[in-house]
């Protein structure tokens, strides 16, 4: 059985991937108008899985607080993502929400 | 009178910030589908200045190595921003440029 | 006078800058040992700081979250960084708590 | 089979994790000062493969550039973790020389 620990590594990794992801597709949209607030939250979000990822592998003081920040732009992510039907959209939102719960679980 | 890498440094620090203001500014215009190789850009540019401001201020040994991708990227985006007529674009793309030659003199 | 935000990331620089200097001269100590933490919470700043400052620059939904968790970062660099009698660290020290305070006026 | 790009982004995060882990275990070892090398390359190396994922995930123009840098730093990082006895230190040797290697054939 995988560890909180290992558990959230790889959520931020695929959450990481997923985001970038569409962020690089959302780009490609020929809607791109519609897609704006989500190519900025996939930045932002594959920002701070990036910054959870260094934090919980140097085992930083600060994990507890890194992945909370995690989670709240992660669910914001899943949000705005979650509202466009996108395949990548939609793949992003669920591995923004898997995310979300890891770093809570990490927290708690 | 600057050192060499005194002004590697601003100039990355201003490239990088010309970089984040462009990405946000273009992510607001209307004609955002002419923008998206320049959002695309701008995101590069800004996550190269500041990884070689991390590794010039904690004395890497990569710096060269570093300061020349980071002279690459910049160059690129303000081949990009340069085509474009809005302020930010302008700005940026002269903060781009201005931080390529930096960078190419620290190679030197 | 300079706004909120433009000391902000001015104190953020400043102490990203100080951190890896301090950095770079604990590894060369020869009491390296009683540098540790030292090493260790300059790495964690340096990085907060870095994140922070692509934050504010991209006009981040989430730059109160993430000046919070800086500042936070930083006043436990001072705590430890104040220990020593150090240039490198006291010179950090003082960053860190300037750049503390910024990040506390951000999220006021 | 795993692509290219599916081995070079799964070393890169296997030998940030590698490197993580030794930063932290180095600066908790007795002999801190016959790590000090160590402990900035680990670091050094870490942020490259952070950089590479990040580039590689959002389909970055400059991957190839990114992940030539990310295979020099990895094997500067696996010559020095090499030359080292702790558990560590050789797991961090064999991430880096195996990510050197996928980076290598994302160049090529």
């Amino acid at each position: 059985m995988k560890s909180t620990y290992e558990e959230c590594l790889q959520a931020c990794r695929e959450c990481l991937e997923a985001c970038n992801v569409c962020f690089d597709s959302c780009l490609k949209e020929d809607d791109v108008k519609m897609m704006v607030d989500c190519i900025r939250l996939d930045r932002e979000c594959a920002d701070a899985c990036g910054y959870a990822i260094q934090a919980m592998t140097r085992n930083s003081p600060f994990v507890k607080e890194i992945c909370e920040i995690c989670a709240t732009i992660c669910e914001r992510c899943a949000d705005e993502c979650g509202k466009h039907d996108h395949d990548h959209c939609k793949r992003c939102a669920e591995a923004c929400r898997k995310c979300a719960e890891a770093c809570r679980n990490m927290v708690a």
